[in-house]
């Protein structure tokens, strides 16, 4: 497996992204991903009981297991929309699949932006000619681009590897920003190869990396009422099709963890006001749901957040989090460490090592280890500091 | 029952709150209540795992029912202290015993400010015999504001009653600031009372009461380990003895709830970088259970306090927080209503009242009413918005 960081493309996917209006300050909102033949799909949805009228849609499309395009607008979330947006939404996919001429059925769509507005389905329709007229190879960026929100910058990882003598490629292309607790996957993210791999064996793989990458991060705990990801496979590299339990499927996986571990990793770094990540390790919890459990209530906590933000080691506030919400705890064995630094054991804090810590807190990137001393589970999370720039973007971004 | 704002004493108890060095800033830090006879006591505590050693002391000694004093600093919690935090609480209440020469297991103790940090027992010590010496019937502002940390403003409550022909008093003192979401009791909140009531009719309104008000507010989610409530009842006003399921606990119980709601809503007017209350009612649920998830939803989505801080009636973060938790919700029936005007209804967002919504969100306490259409369940919950000020304060409150 190599990272490419050159011109992405990946054989048999074309792509574009242009600006039709629906943002109001030029940027680009409309995005298409499309494989130049069916290509076995899997996909995750958000587990909110408020799902946007996309999900609804493509909830139904991905069982068939096969997909050829991707309609992605940003600047409108069309969620909480009622029937009316269940139908705009229908519409919407109707007029990719009228402009690229293959089947209703194989076209999934997605929205992102403010919501509880009606889609401007005009200009999405009215975009569309010159949508498809500009689709290529190269597009991958420009579809990025289009479904981006208060994101920073954008996130695209690719990765190759061999599978036997064949190479296959893999692509990703994710937003986040603000809204960021997914439970089934993150706002919006799409993957496409042109690996060849049975249906079962991608479902399986996807399902089982999403659960450890874009379902262990939280910005701000809050479960969006869009989350997506969707992988495309459309099996153009022509390598021996990907089985389950093999080296192939192991190979295809490590390629489709780091790029989704990357993609996450960047979602939460570019996390509304975010300074700074933090790696939350949980360790020695009675159970999985214990060590998940204790890693949220740490990285959930606005007064852990804000101690980061202000460069303050304050394990104080850490161990309140954990002691909140009635897991299993060793209290007088539990240990709190800073990178290298033990800040809390046995029953109290531990100091001589300020020097180190105000070194470590000013890091980019901090990693936060908790033993809990009551069992041997762990589980990892990464979250983002709270800083100001979180309550400005978001007082101010009106419905 | 009669709502009193000049003097306030309530018979047969003293108090006072000075300054011994604790906070460095010269204000008030200790603080001592003393009745002159013991008094039948309640309490309630937080049950975070990470329980402050003044607290483990406490839960041992009200089992017996009786106290006469209670002894409480500020500026340091006596949290994650370990043992010898444990036996610096009991040295504390030592000091306070030997000074007011009654016996130890009469005096409970409490503690607020920074975690991990050993308490300064020697400058406690040297203060006791000032402390005693100025106890006064009208000593309760004093004792009062020797327990505040961050609050901006002193909480205090009192209340009279006719118990037969009878007048009792009750006088309530709290704290609150941050670290708000309490789960038995908030961070400190201690009452007084002259009436003769029975021990289990005392216990047992306490914590009815107690979870309709303190055990329904959150600041900012964050539980602290430090939690305290307690009541003392001395009997001085001599009153027919207050027993359960009569006329007379129904006139106490409302006289309590009454106290406890107004400092409740105190604590949550005064939250760290507050600057409104929102009252959340969430009705037809099907379970309390629900309600109550559903409430703690929206009053901890940082979406929807910043949301309130830009005074913006952004019902989609709403929903979003509510669809986010797995509850039983009629989603295509659910309402969203800001004081009189419903913003979502039947699945989608409901215009033409924005002027009127401006005002609203311009109130210092704001009624929302979400409607589950789920059930007949209901429950009510204080919370505060999320303001800038919040992020500067625990950026900056360092260990």
């Amino acid at each position: 497996m190599t990272m490419i960081t050159d011109a992405i493309t990946v054989p048999g996917f074309l792509a574009n992204g242009i600006h039709v209006g629906i943002k109001a300050d030029g940027r680009r909102d409309l995005s298409l991903i499309f494989s130049t033949m069916p290509a076995k799909t899997a996909g995750m949805f958000t587990t909110n009981s408020f799902k946007a009228a996309p999900v609804l849609v493509d909830r139904e499309r991905i069982k068939s297991g096969l997909a050829q395009a991707i309609l992605t607008n940003s600047g409108n979330a069309n969620a909480a929309t009622g029937e009316e947006g269940y139908r705009d939404a229908l519409n919407m996919s109707r007029a990719a699949s009228d402009s690229l001429c293959i089947q209703d059925a194989l076209v999934l769509v997605a929205s992102t932006g403010i919501i509880g507005r009606r889609l401007p389905l005009k200009k999405i329709s009215l975009g569309m000619p010159r949508l498809t007229a500009g689709l290529c190879p190269e597009g991958i960026d420009a579809a990025e681009e289009a479904i981006m929100t208060t994101d920073k910058f954008p996130k695209v990882s690719v990765r190759k590897a061999m599978i036997g003598n064949t190479e296959v490629t893999l692509c990703g292309l994710a937003k986040g920003a603000g809204m960021i607790s997914p439970t089934m996957a993150t706002m919006l993210a799409f993957f496409i190869t042109d690996a060849d791999i049975e249906t079962t064996a991608l479902q399986n793989l996807f399902r089982q990396v999403v659960n450890k990458t874009f379902n262990a991060i939280t910005v701000d705990g809050c479960m969006s009422t869009n989350d997506t990801a969707i992988i495309m496979a459309n099996g153009v590299a022509r390598n021996r099709t990907i089985k389950l339990r093999t080296r192939d499927s192991s190979i295809f996986k490590e390629m489709l963890f780091s790029a989704m571990h990357e993609l996450s990793h960047a979602i939460v770094r570019d996390g509304e006001g975010a300074t700074r990540v933090i790696e939350i390790n949980i360790e020695g919890a009675l159970s999985t749901a214990d060590a998940k459990k204790a890693a949220y209530a740490i990285a959930n906590s606005n007064l852990v957040k804000t101690a980061f933000f202000g460069c303050d080691p304050n394990w104080g506030r850490i161990i309140s989090a954990v002691g909140s919400i009635g897991i299993n705890i060793a209290v007088d064995s539990m240990d709190v460490i800073f990178e290298d630094i033990a800040v809390f054991a046995g029953g109290s804090g531990v100091t001589g090592s300020e020097q180190r810590l105000v070194e470590i807190m000013a890091q980019p990137h901090i990693n936060l280890r908790v033993n809990l001393a009551a069992g041997n589970k762990k589980f990892r999370l990464l979250t983002s500091d709270l800083g100001l720039d979180y309550v400005k973007l978001n007082a101010h971004y009106h419905t």
